[in-house]
């Protein structure tokens, strides 16, 4: 359960992390200008223990989505939420997570629970080593965030795209690793000197395709997209239900 | 085609898109600070044309995507790219599009082809209507930017998801529409006032698992995995190939 407290918002003047840049062009004769931010490439690991056969994914408080719902719970109140035409799964107000005592949720408080910033993601990482291939980069993930160490090789390449298209439009490119508890060799959780507080989650098989599409489970389309992709792929191999 | 020139990139030091703020907290009792900008929420749209069998999708030049593959083009030149271990698809120069000459990628020229830029992706939109629903929302961007009327009821929530969690951290909701010919009342392609310049693309369901891997089609994960998904849902009423 994350605890979060002290919050203060600043204008940001000047980041290491964000860089926005202007782009001016002629496009098709037509002068327009666009806003965007540098940014790095990034892979992302479906991880699957076929020892407990489960699903490995890491869950952590993320800012980012945490401050879009405060912005939400500013202007729309939880009572309005509740009762928007948009269903129970999709009330603005953030939803209480899995242990989570529905009372952490304080409707008086201007700030949402930490719940409200938790998302469960693929095992990733930015590629910001030129020395090193896609794989390599991959493999260091699995191991740093999730504790498995599998050789580059193992990791099956699924697919890439292009992410944020309208702000940074980085390329991600998408792995699929198989590991077995003889390949766990810590408990993962990040690089805390990076600032990084992940936990790990699993999820077995029968459960995947309802947590792909319970909307209560605040989660990345790769969480959704790589459940799936497995599901048509590997279900030769490993039963997952299908009953969603 | 499109015609990309006269380009020239300057820092961002105010925008009415890129919003950066800074949040410092405590997180379980350690002080942080995180970066982050402030955006809004988005629809997006798999529509499948029940005439013609075809997903329509929208076709665009992505300044930031562009901007990508300029920056990997400085520090990787093409030669480089295409000796690459991640094999040709993969080669961080500009790919050629379908239609276009390859001769128009200059390796000499320190910008790559405009088709550097181009992407596919499913019609969507901001979602900064306070008033609209999340489906009248998504109604509004398929009649402008690929010309279907459908009223919003028959629109149908596919699943919701968060993006960009480092950065934006914004709820992404995604639909399906189904669309008849009948249903076309204008070409699409934007809002010229706003600056869009669409094109609308049609993609035989036959060819779309295809499509969906195929990562020398530059693509958003939204097109991939509704493709996807509507294998696995639709599947029962449209034929659709699995040779993949």
């Amino acid at each position: 359960m994350e605890e979060i407290n002290n919050i203060e918002v600043v204008p940001c003047t000047e980041s290491d992390y964000l860089k926005p840049f202007r782009v001016h062009y002629n496009q098709n004769g037509t002068k327009k200008s666009w806003d965007f931010m540098r940014t790095h490439d990034s892979v992302s690991v479906l991880i699957f223990n076929t020892t407990s056969h489960c699903f490995v994914l890491v869950k952590q408080f993320r800012p980012a989505v945490y401050m879009c719902e405060w912005e939400k719970a500013k202007t729309q109140p939880p009572q309005a939420a509740e009762k928007s035409e948009e269903g129970a799964a999709e009330a603005a107000a953030p939803e209480p997570q899995e242990g989570q005592a529905a009372s952490e949720g304080d409707s008086s408080s201007p700030w949402p629970p930490a719940s409200a910033g938790v998302t469960y993601e693929l095992c990733a990482g930015l590629v910001d080593k030129p020395d090193l291939s896609l794989e390599e980069i991959a493999r260091q993930e699995v191991l740093e965030e999730c504790g498995y160490d599998v050789p580059a090789s193992k990791l099956k390449r699924i697919t890439s795209y292009r992410s944020g298209v309208g702000v940074t439009g980085a390329k991600q490119t998408m792995f699929y690793a198989e590991v077995s508890d003889d390949n766990c060799v810590s408990a993962g959780g990040g690089e805390p000197r990076e600032g990084e507080l992940i936990e790990v989650v699993k999820v077995p098989l029968h459960e995947a395709m309802t947590f792909a599409y319970n909307e209560r489970i605040p989660k990345t389309m790769g969480v959704i997209f790589s459940f799936i992709w497995f599901h048509n792929n590997m279900s030769p191999k490993y039963k997952i239900s299908t009953n969603v």
